[in-house]
């Protein structure tokens, strides 16, 4: 089951470096274990934005929000969430 | 090169329904052919609208351009389009 | 797997009454078949407005996108869907 | 009367965490609260936001208003209100 | 029970005069009947707009919307509802 | 002339509480007299919200902005302002 | 007294040249009339747009309201009125 | 050559009494001898909101940005600029 | 004297298409025209849209209105205009 | 490749000056060097505003993000990228 997600990160300028830093770097490694177990299916960052856009493959909107709600940053980012379902244009059974 | 497209069809309600039928399969065809091509990367509906996600992969703006104009329904469509990148915590080297 | 479901509807002036009137109790119909079957859990009308909130309960999107672009007054509708899921305040394990 | 309510929380980010679980541990028990006494007749979150959908049953605006304002969360939240009513097309008398 | 509604009026350049007149006479008595049984409390024309600011006062919700959908303007109008309640510095018990 | 004006109120969360408290009591204070008056002809609180509806009856453009930028919440408040006139379907030579 | 009034028109495309070109004849007779009584104190045409910026000067908003709706281009106008007054930092006691 | 010139300003709560005070009187006899020398043309308070509506009447699009971006208050102001023209509709041949 | 200017074109569905293809052939040659003359300073096609991006070069805005009224599109486009200016940081004299 | 890029600058009230000086001299010099290369095409500063319009001419989407994520003001910075590509009735080949 496909969720298109957008988040854009918004670290308030009174957050200490080095607080900042160890956030980022927890957020990756989750986001990268994520990626790595088919969850997190695409991960994109747009083009001179501190946002990105990405693609989750989950079995159940709970599983979704679970994933996203803890997330270190998200306290700081502004996510919209779209499902997305199969196109009857698209040439694949099974696009992801 | 990629570029994240979103496309919202809006035909009016005075179009003739065997013009609508057509334009809509030829649509198809070109949609379904850029697919074959891998210029058209990725393709989803979103739910409940009558509107795409999609995923371009091209060598050059202009090209984009050619693709998306040319398009039958393009005189109905709102597009709006943002240029995506790799994003640093991505696992793979070239996600597509 | 609950979708909050928001439809503004706006039939276009030049609609013959009749061809109204039909579509809307073909959809009369179909909305309340899909209510008897428990996919449409909830439907509210908002105050003042052509315009209701409801509340779906299916399997996957791809049922929602089915019900929802199956509904005879579906080219007439702004449609907007965002997923729900369990509150960690709710007193309910189901509440639906 | 049932009223459609939508709280995003937004807690300021130099607020100590000692006094945002308290809190929300205040807020929690008085939802509870409500929804065992049927006025807060529904609660969902949104999936990946910080956020809820509820649905209120009161018997009149001041009660409702009463209710949201005395809420812990209240100043930290934007609350948007919009009176529901039957709809000709429900299959149920007293939808709620 | 107060609910403060703003209306805006747009007929389709396409209604001949004549209903449209017919349209506006049905709408002014309708509006008239409404002001003299005290459901339609307050009526007051928006400066430089084909809008009106409105006070109800009804006993419930499902009362509002039969008066507003019972219109003759109702399908060429934008409605907004607000539920209002008495507020803590005013100086009447009940305002309207 | 009546003027339909809307306060959003929003107090920094870094001011202290007394500070508040008093504010609060010294605009309340202000409010009544204005009411007295027959200044500020109505006032209402919105459901749900920290914001109110008014109505103000004053003999210029400048007296009203006199008695709004006085108030003691005015650093703190969004305030937009509509000229109002009698509508032709009023019922009411002067509704105020 | 002063009023701010921006004016965006929008003819339909549907409109006989001829009615057009009639309607803009009087409406420009009817401004000037107003501009050499001085109620229509400035009038300006936006760069780009078929939109100006006015100023009125009248005794009540009634009037306004009078000027404004009588205007022939009136059905075909968005029409936006913003009250001013004195500011505290003008150099002229009256400025018009 | 004529701009209007909408500014909004916003000053931040934690900024000590006096220096405000500084601030504004010297923005104050700044923008009187603007006016004075006629390149600050009109300047009127929007009733009710710290804002004003102004015109400027400069030779170049640098000079109106070097007025602008040397006023006290520049970097807590939301200022947005409009250029204007002659309408066809005035009766005056260079109305300022 | 530069203005950063965007065209967003929107022909009716009903405009027969003879007609649009005469009106697009003495748009592109007025439009070159002006480019040769160095008024329309840049023109370039925002990717997947029916809109531009374009910079003029004129000595007053009069004449940019001028130019842009009388194009044989102005009915049919949305237009929206920015004075620009040189930024303090260019390396450029005049950067055109 | 031409991108179209707009800059809104925002820098938090606290920052302090010798900060603020610093940043900005850094953020000159980068941009300058970025001019000279020919990768930061065009630069000008919207008037009235502390924002700018930039074009880049860059060899990838990649190459785009670089430039623009490591400019100094960029945590403080809006940017919205739009990419452009050659207009049909431009009279160049190559409009930079």
């Amino acid at each position: 089951m496909l969720f298109h997600v957008r988040m854009d990160v918004n670290l308030p300028a009174s957050m200490p470096e080095a607080e900042a830093t160890a956030l980022k770097a927890t957020e990756k490694a989750q986001s990268q274990a994520l990626q790595a177990s088919g969850q997190w299916r695409h991960l994109w960052r747009i083009a001179g934005q501190y946002s990105n856009i990405s693609l989750f493959d989950v079995s159940s909107i709970d599983e979704l929000h679970q994933l996203l709600s803890q997330l270190p940053l998200f306290p700081y980012m502004k996510i919209q969430v779209m499902p997305l379902c199969r196109h009857p244009s698209s040439i694949r059974e099974d696009d992801r």
